[in-house]
């Protein structure tokens, strides 16, 4: 017997209620952790503070041995489009979490439209609704996509495509995201918890060990995008950001730069 | 004059003989040589002797300097989808061979529905027959797909696609193959080889270096990817492997998490 | 104040002059310039002359800080389907240069088929006309792929769609090319430069650093990519080219070897 | 201001008492953090429960925003020669929580000879007494220096030195530590800790982001270090604990696989 | 012949003059061109304005292939121990031009102390004088390195010594330089050019493509490194200049912060 | 039991016949063999012929599973320094088959001066004799260093040291080489087969599965290196001899290009 004792981990119910401003936890018998996003009961509003408890989430998760596969998702008929009032925040955190600090697979739940889609698109598995609609704002407010949407989008759609997407604001509506390779199955919204619940029992289906050991293996080649262009893209937004010496990310500076997607358009060319 | 001798390579008939329990080699006088994989005769079972037989076959060929480029195929309607009786074999050497020890054009011809259809994929060009189905079973069976597969899969599909290939056994079809950017032609079971001779004919129109130049060029990707993963997914494999302290990849193991696909299932998600 | 002064950049009206008999070159008040290659006022003709200017163009763009945003084009119904009388150049330069010296944002557009159409692959966003044909033809030359056209379809195809149309010659049309993520927007012909003003505008919405920075964050896997592959692969064209002893590139050679693609067939494969 | 508020994060209070276990922690006003692991008061003994403990402390120091600087060290003569009673955990949580997790500057005081030494040396700074030896015991107790020790023996030595070092169990002494680069700087026991603090306070000359973009900087080495061998690493690490079949790690086992550097030779080969 | 004429490429005697308030330049009939930097006839005295012409240097001298051999050093007793009054600019150009822009092999000269010796370090070979001194102030002025000398220092050095010099503004004098490989000679001052001529004679015993295609070996590790962490070191870099919204690089703060190198002390750090 | 058998492995007393023109081949109970490289049984002298056979015996060893640990050496006083007549071929095959077709430890025995001492320093662990004198001759017979040397010499030098011992044939003895890095120990030329076998002896001291796994892991930076540099390097090589058209690797010619090695100069610049 040692002469010492185990750290204690993190306990679901406490973490369930410590997050419950920004996060709706559910978790089965067998470990399955549904996390619903929201802000106030509705859709998520991009803030500063939700935005910091994503990582904190991710690594208190991860922290937790009981948790087996998390479901991830948004509450409502958009994933984000909405900020409150604004925010800027390191987002590095966020991805690497998500790809560094959780052992278990993940499946990325995209149940509309939104911007910082990446938490659900660097998920293992990535299933969206119908009317879900990918883009980035980041150019179109001013920013440089560099806070990891940059190393999502270039992961999954390659240079060429990437590089267009991030420049015009393309919105890549569901078809389009499955036949370029950034979702895997597309499902009518109220079959979404539904499907992510049928494919985490598949997944259910083998040992622990093999569970955690094949996500080391399908997600080595997002650890290392991370590594690779994540702190050096940061600090490129960063420079950007401070070098224009003009307010972003403002709720209404937000709102007028993405409606074009509202309006179904393609991208944000002026034709 | 030098002082010393060439060290004798490789002659085909003796290795015709030697590897014909496992392939049926012919070889055309420009050196083309065409590689049927076998088992008694009829589609390939996989054993530990004929997987150890790949990368055996393989070193053979490329020390060879008359064979100037290799079609590789199964023999029959499937391409493997039985186990004789049960195999467990280090098969980083089938991979790793077949991309550093040829230094020829390599074309792989998939001759129907298979697991470890690595061999084929992993080929310079790729080309199915209508009713090829491609599919990773590794999961399914309790083990991690470490062993080449996982190289092939993330190096064709993406992390995206490639995660969730290989973690719900998704049954990948010709059509959905091409679409993919697995293999570059669909063609009619029995015009398979007709047709691989035809792209051998294009390839052997140039000069030797440029073939074997051109190859280094075309390869290059291969060789970065499995030096990059292939040994420590083996390990990652090997690890999931005798952890779980149960018999895998048994026959009748195999078969029964391979129905699925037989039934025409698009995935082994229960739905 | 400094003791010493800046040393001058480029002048636009001079190199206007300077670079005309190979690129008519306008450029709008806000900075975007407008690049049309050409050969006696026609489509290009491949020769040393033209394939070392492009280097030379791209550095002096590069090096003039009023230049904000370029677009490349060539000139009348074809990019580039002929040779002036004979062409070999070091390649690399031309991809290098447009990768690494100009930190603006690049508009390619590929104005009819062609080859050595890397120019216009490799610029952040790419557009096509409808009739353009994307092929490569060093393999049937007897050449290797390997002065930079290898590091644009490798990227932007993968390995086995890359390899297979570095082997086989396959003539890519616009629709395909769409397909495969090569080019960002199929246009009419006769409204190629137009679409090409309005991304330019769409880009110049945005202030001077945000557009640099996007810039080094979507082109970073260009400058990995040429970092890794572009000297060697030319390393072993090189090698390949001297070790035949044959002359190639020539214009009945070329001529010959591309015949194929202006009958309208798929790849150089004899059926 | 938002609708909702930041999650909270970890109090110095809190977690000090919770790691007294493992840990005696301190903090001065400006936030640079002494981490003294410890086993019941003396120098370490490895154990399951200490192992895990490093990154769970880890963690914990880097989510919370008041600590600045870390300095980490052993406790007592030694850093970590014996076992409590035997160990076996994954230990990559370890290495990568230090490099990962901690967006501070780190300064590793290696207090004496040890084992896993790799947490100290991997600290961006490191500095360690007269009587330090550093070696690793993998490869003498039948295991495969897999879990984050090759890593930083690798980085740190290069291919050849640390080749040796890994198979021979090399006793790198503290001047030839200094001569190879794994240590800055070489101090006596007793002013180590003056020592670091000095280096500390040298840092903390500057602005909270400047030292941790700086950190970013001086770090990405170890960042794509460990992205790239460490999960490999350690799945073979554990296919060859298991295969063997036989305990290792155990306290006896540990203690005469050392004994060749308490008495002062410069590796295990037998002469 | 071909339709259009060869662009010109750069004269000699046209850029000696055009660059002459910042390097005074030198050439050898057989192509051996020599540049020494200076501020007003003296040592470098960094500003904008000199530290912006390094990459017009360098791009112009690559450009004229009549140049074969690059020999680059300093002027007086200094390298670059003082500023102009201040200076800040992307330094990025000029370690990327001495690495992508130059085909030609190039001898670094340290003629004495200084900062910013990247470029003499980066050069294929360096030697230094005896009483040269290197050493990094970023770090010590409230900088971030991230402009090149990151690049350069943790190539050279190694993470952990890199992080060393980089954090505590180690004093690297000529001998220790030597031993640990940042310099390839030790040469007193007065015999510095004659040795560099001596190598230079050394160089040009092989024929033009021996030289150019050996640099292209030898400098693959500085383009590979580059690529890699210059965009996002300078971009991390600026962040931190513009977050800390204080002046720097202004000549006193340099002059402050780099006594303690005038002094003799090894490092920066407070004893 | 399976339907079919294993595919037969290499036989030691049918390949120590097969190669004894070029190596002396032994081989203890316990698997440990000898290889001694000689031409006439003397010291090698470099030929078409033995440098086709280094691939070839490695290949061969490494099929036969009874081979555990290989010792590899030349003959004589000199490892390699004459050519007979005078030799080129492609080298890439014996470095790769080293390193890729040898999964068992490998010890280096350098056992005096010599060109193409790449076989010995590549090897796991390497020592020589007290005499032993490593450079390269390439760039001095106007050759380009890229058929592995460049490989080896960057890796265990890194790109100061090897740029400049490659440029400037660089002679390095033993003392040099080890405080380098590049070897392990020097030992007095009569005691060095006594030394590689109690080294040897000790690696024997572990499991098959511990020493093949280890080997996997401090592989791994050679095999990055091979990937990433042999085929493009070796290229550029190809493409410099070509194009220059001159005869090289000549007796006479390597005779009088490595003089300056026997007279005991440190390098090969005139002073």
């Amino acid at each position: 017997m040692s002469l010492v004792d185990f750290v204690a981990t993190p306990k679901f119910e406490e973490y369930k209620e410590r997050f419950k401003q920004h996060y709706k936890l559910e978790r089965r018998e067998d470990g399955v952790i549904l996390v619903q996003a929201h802000t106030a009961g509705g859709p998520i509003q991009l803030s500063v503070e939700n935005h910091r408890s994503v990582g904190q989430l991710f690594k208190t998760i991860g922290a937790d041995p009981e948790n087996e596969v998390m479901i991830f998702t948004g509450t409502g008929k958009d994933f984000m489009m909405d900020a409150d009032p604004e925010a800027y925040k390191d987002g590095r955190i966020n991805v690497s979490s998500l790809v560094n600090d959780l052992e278990i697979p993940t499946i990325g739940v995209l149940n509309g439209p939104g911007f910082h889609t990446e938490i659900c698109l660097m998920c293992d598995i990535t299933i969206c609704s119908e009317d879900a609609i990918i883009f980035d704002l980041h150019y179109d407010i001013g920013s440089v996509p560099g806070d990891g949407i940059h190393s999502c989008f270039l992961e999954l759609l390659g240079v060429k495509r990437g590089a267009y997407a991030l420049l015009t604001g393309q919105a890549i509506d569901a078809q389009k995201a499955l036949e370029y390779g950034m979702v895997n199955e597309v499902v009518p919204r109220d079959r979404l918890l539904e499907r992510a619940w049928k494919i985490a029992d598949h997944i259910m289906t083998q040992p622990r060990i093999t569970r955690r050991l094949t996500t080391q293996i399908i997600r080595r080649p997002w650890k290392k995008r991370i590594t690779d262009d994540l702190d050096g893209g940061f600090g490129i937004q960063m420079f950007a950001h401070l070098a224009k010496k003009k307010s972003i990310h403002s709720r209404n500076h937000i709102a007028s730069s993405i409606a074009y997607v509202k309006e179904g358009k393609k991208n944000n060319i002026k034709s």
